[in-house]
């Protein structure tokens, strides 16, 4: 678009590297333009006049201040809404008089008018929005306090110190070293992301290590995570990030904007973002989703190469986003949703749909149920809404269905989601059927027509978890996001968001004389399964069932990897009796179909007068951990090591086996491999490190190999300040 | 994205070339495979069997029923909710045990749930959305009726006829010719672009030549264009469309979706849409936005290429977003806003920025004012949105700013916007400062502090206009967005506004003693041009005024392009008195600035104790219109021809003059160059046709030099009827 003939040229979206066109160094005033030479740059008239001789950012009493301390940057980082200090050296004392202000620039052509261009100004003409005040002055060195506004743009600016003559204006020359970050303040109350309480903080904003929870509900599993948002690099990724998907600076103060537009960014669908996604079994021409330890790889080979990074699934896509707000400073966590509906069309129902001999329409069946799903809080106030629904707010920036356009979703607040108020922005009818949809399974006769037999109401959103604040262990928030199930005030919720338009049909199913249930007991890789199948009469007259049981392997994604076996049930079951039928499946029977999965589905479908009969079980089937032990002086400076070892206690040998491990703050990733790991077989794998800062660390490490993966340990250690090892070792 | 695991597949994008993957011809039930032959395709078992014979889509009984014969075609052209007949030929006589189906298709991938598979069943077993009935069967040959709903995605569908039998189903083999083309329905009540009255859809949807407003309120222009929707290539240019910016199918039945999605696809941003946007005056590698005759070239260029066509402005965004509106058959008009705001920071107010001196600071003045700007306004339903605010709805098509990321706006309710609701969707605050904004006249001093000098509340929005339903006259509809200025509704609707959020800054400027007001009698281009400054004295003292007043050439968007003049005035007036100063601009002092420019700029800013006197006069300069002449005998199938002549009246000569000629149903775009067109010299160019449809029809024709540009002419004709012009021969 060529804007000669327009002001208004597209908007300013690039923050790193702008500084090219910043105002000039010696600004005349045109007035008097005769008097000053017509070429050259004018002096300081005059020994008496003041210039600027030395300026310090003080990034040891700013940033433990502003809890910015933990980012590893030559640069100053700082919260917005709070005060923080420079200090300058003058060429002599400053007088009243002296008329000076810093001029704070973020973006190309930075303007009043946009604020990307903030003045700060330290006198009775105080017109600037962000506010400065003269703290200490003697001699030639003050000390100026700055308090950016609460809602100022947020990024990388650049800073200079303007001088004002009688003749005109003389700034400080461009220096990176003045640079500073300004970050969302989740301790300001004026900030729209205030958390009220410093524990919260503590975890939603500065812990950079994580839980992500996995598996299903009734086997909760803990992957560790690191987000890492303290890392080398990490924010200036997060910002290239805002500058490849083209924000526009003057949005970036605004947090709903921003969690918007990193739930678009995080995926590379539309604008070329972080992660490719990948739901296959090969991972070739990049990493397997499994294998990440978290975060900092991901966007640092992101923000190198400005290319998307392979592969990722729903808690990679999460656990980046997650890293991404913590790291601007938003108060953020990772959430999974057990039985997650991808509802297709948005009716809030999900339809199975079976052919007439009870096996899977895999052809016609569009909707899904994810085991699991992860998508992520952000806590914030919404001026946009109605004021009960601030507080948490959902997003995903896993790529499952467009809204208004590109690939992104939220922010939706859960109070609203709660209460059926599915009308507000962004995307509530999407998160609404994820949690609440029902099930409907349809079995479609040779001529195409729909029957339906069985509704489940109580399958999808069956749990939601997240990590406790600052303990290592999982938070049951269903009740955030539902009413319980079959309440008053669940089904009020339901009606609410049918109020906004979504259809809830009502199908009409017989309530079947007949129940089934099924259960297993054992959940170990590697053993023998036993499925226990239980048939309730709850008629008054015995019947006999005919039926379908089909195990199959399938994705976290409910997805079909493999079908191993088909069974045909039949049993007859007295009046007002259970039965009971116990099916083994032998650990051969299942083990050469797992691949990358760790999930057996067990499908048992009604035939004949049964046709109602329908029942699900998912397992997750766990696996021993990985080991970690750390050794050495736990101190700043000193030499540690770390151990990983793991023995293959399954009955069969484990080939291409990558172990990857790292620790925020205390070791970048690192790798290994091992071709074959025969059954019996151990590795130990020794690693040494140099802790640089005291406190308490953890080391992740992942294993991952051509026919198992998801294997995982960790390790919590606490590292001593160097001077207290001293008087220790007195 | 790989998405083997996961039933979700990224959407269906497009329609246009998507048959690979249909339905199979021959589908045996599962059911009894074993008794079908294994190989080979299985043969209709017996004499007796139904087949197909033959397909008639019967464009010449549909089409005219459904307003769509203008459409060249070579496929059926209906409109949704409305029913529509096909002939087919069985092999034998039907009767009521014989079993069979339409199937329609549209995208990759169709699906029952989806709504992009389509049953029509013609028995009592219908269970198809779109409904089907037998209305004739004599003999093997059968009219069969079929109904789509009136909110069916529309597009290209393919069309089988399905054979049911015992042992599976046989479908037609695929044939291009059975395709037929589904179109929105503005006379079927159901449709969500219903219109209720027969001018207005008429003129809506099926007026393919249209004139477009420009120049200014006093003194309004109007501009032909050639929307030519019917014209070969058109409707697949619009679905292509629609493909290219990969507008999932499943929702494009939906109108508010399609018309925000066609606001996006027309601009080239974001997406690789239709048009490059260039407001410079150099439009090298390109046509220039002045020299475009209409719409179909723009067009078929795209779809031929993939590729954005260069170059457009605000007219041509609209002209183009018109054709597309109407050809799927959506009520769709192009309306001028006068002195249009566009607010660059959503604060009510356009702040032109002077200097001390009283020039202006075209650095830091962000906001303007387009001379005029056009939109699009569409008709149709908002269930979305409270009843009230459904009708006419604002959308736009030039890349203005972005809307929730992408550059687009609308569909936004007209009654909305008068009455100030802007928070419901979409981008209402936007539209609503376009009309609404202050404009405030700010002096910047030398240490940049601001002054507000003079507000002016009226100069934006000053009129709306468009054409009127099937006269070539302009309605000023300017009431349909405002309410009176200074009315009590006027100030409601401000502060309904206000209350969604959109901040109206109240600055305090004093209301000056002295008002000023500018004018211009004589706006003939090549003439000198005298501006009277008429100068008002409103206090009981007498007062000496010192202004500067500035003369520029401007670029429709208010952006200066050249400054050629610059007057001190100083004036005393007394007390209660006027006095009026004469500014005469002679001819050579301006033509010599104007480039492609027609519009002239005068600005007044007072100095001194006459700091808060403001005037802006903008004026657009007259020319001489083309002049078209047809002969030729006026009937179907006879040669006509058009004259196109143009003489240069003005003192100075004509470079690089390019002329286009351009009619819908009559004659494609034909252009004609001359190097240099001497002052009193005329052209006359002649070229022959053959009109292949009777009825009304208009030649519109453009001109554009190096240094002149603007220069528009038309003629209207009557073709009469083949036969008609025989009997009248005789």
């Amino acid at each position: 678009m060529n804007t000669t003939g327009r002001y208004n040229e597209p908007p300013s979206t690039v923050n790193l590297g702008t500084d090219i066109d910043d105002f000039p160094e010696f600004e005349p005033f045109r007035d008097d333009a005769e008097d000053s030479e017509e070429d050259g740059e004018p002096e300081p008239r005059g020994p008496g006049e003041l210039s600027v001789q030395a300026v310090d950012m003080c990034r040891h009493i700013n940033m433990p201040k502003h809890r910015t301390q933990a980012y590893v940057t030559d640069n100053l980082v700082v919260r917005r809404g709070q005060e923080f200090v420079l200090h300058v050296t003058f060429s002599r004392s400053i007088t009243p008089r002296d008329r000076f202000r810093l001029e704070f620039l973020i973006g190309s052509n930075p303007a009043i008018q946009k604020r990307t261009l903030e003045w700060v100004t330290f006198g009775t003409r105080d017109r600037g929005r962000w506010s400065g005040r003269i703290l200490d002055s003697r001699g030639p060195r003050v000390v100026l306090g700055v308090t950016p506004r609460a809602d100022s743009i947020i990024g990388r600016f650049r800073m200079y110190i303007t001088l004002i003559y009688k003749w005109g204006l003389k700034r400080t020359r461009r220096n990176p070293d003045t640079d500073c970050y300004l970050l969302f303040n989740c301790w300001s109350v004026e900030d729209a992301v205030y958390y009220p309480d410093e524990p919260g903080r503590q975890e939603y904003v500065l812990n950079d290590n994580g839980v992500i929870y996995m598996g299903s509900r009734e086997n909760l599993l803990s992957r560790d995570w690191v987000y890492g948002q303290f890392e080398r690099g990490v924010l200036d990724a997060c910002i290239y990030m805002l500058d490849a998907c083209r924000m526009p600076i003057t949005t970036r103060g605004n947090a709903i904007h921003i969690v918007r537009k990193g739930s678009a960014v995080i995926n590379s669908q539309d604008e070329n973002g972080v992660l490719v996604g990948n739901w296959s079994e090969n991972f070739s021409g990049g990493t397997a989703p499994t294998l990440w330890t978290g975060s900092v790889n991901i966007m640092l080979q992101y923000a190198n190469t400005g290319t998307p990074v392979r592969y990722g699934q729903c808690w990679v896509f999460a656990g980046v986003f997650n890293t991404f707000l913590r790291c601007l400073g938003i108060p953020a966590r990772v959430i999974s949703n057990f039985n997650s509906a991808h509802d297709n069309n948005g009716n809030l129902k999900i339809e199975l749909i079976f052919k007439s001999d009870g096996s899977a329409d895999m052809r016609n069946t569009h909707d899904s149920i994810w085991n699991y799903h992860c998508w992520n809080e952000v806590f914030m106030r919404r001026p946009d809404l109605p004021p009960r629904l601030s507080g948490w707010q959902v997003v995903d920036a896993t790529p499952q269905e467009t809204s208004d356009g590109l690939y992104r979703c939220g922010p939706a607040s859960v109070v609203a989601i709660k209460e059926g108020l599915v009308g507000h922005a962004y995307d509530g009818p999407f998160i609404f059927a994820e949690v609440n949809s029902n099930v409907i399974y349809v079995t479609r006769d040779k001529y195409g027509n729909d029957i339906y037999t069985y509704v489940d109401k109580r399958l999808v959103g069956t749990g939601l978890f997240t990590k406790r604040i600052l303990v290592d262990k999982a938070d049951d928030i269903t009740l955030t996001y539902k009413y319980p199930e079959g309440s008053v005030d669940e089904e009020k919720a339901m009606q609410t968001a049918e109020s906004f338009g979504l259809a809830r049909d009502q199908p009409a199913a017989a309530d079947p004389a007949i129940t089934v249930t099924l259960s297993v007991d054992q959940m170990e890789l590697g053993m023998d399964v036993e499925l226990k199948v239980e048939l309730h009469n709850r008629g008054d007259a015995a019947l006999t069932v005919k039926a379908l049981l089909t195990c199959a392997v399938v994705f976290y994604t409910g997805v079909v990897s493999n079908r191993f076996k088909s069974e045909a049930l039949e049993v007859t079951v007295a009046p007002d009796k259970k039965e009971t039928v116990l099916v083994k499946i032998e650990a051969e029977e299942y083990l050469k179909h797992m691949g990358f999965q760790r999930f057996l589905a067990f499908t048992l479908v009604g035939s004949g007068d049964s046709g109602g009969l329908k029942a699900v079980k998912v397992v997750y089937l766990r696996a021993p951990d990985l080991q970690l032990k750390v050794s050495g002086v736990q101190a700043v400076g000193q030499d540690m090591f770390v151990n990983v070892s793991f023995t293959n206690t399954f009955k069969f040998p484990l080939y291409n086996v990558t172990v990857a491990l790292e620790g925020p703050r205390v070791m970048s990733n690192r790798q290994r491999f091992y071709n074959i790991l025969q059954p019996q077989a151990s590795f130990n794998w020794k690693e040494s490190f140099v802790p640089e800062t005291m406190g308490k660390r953890t080391l992740v490490a992942v294993m991952s190999s051509a026919n198992l993966c998801e294997i995982w340990g960790k390790i919590e250690f606490v590292v001593e300040d160097k001077l207290h090892v001293e008087e220790a070792s007195d």
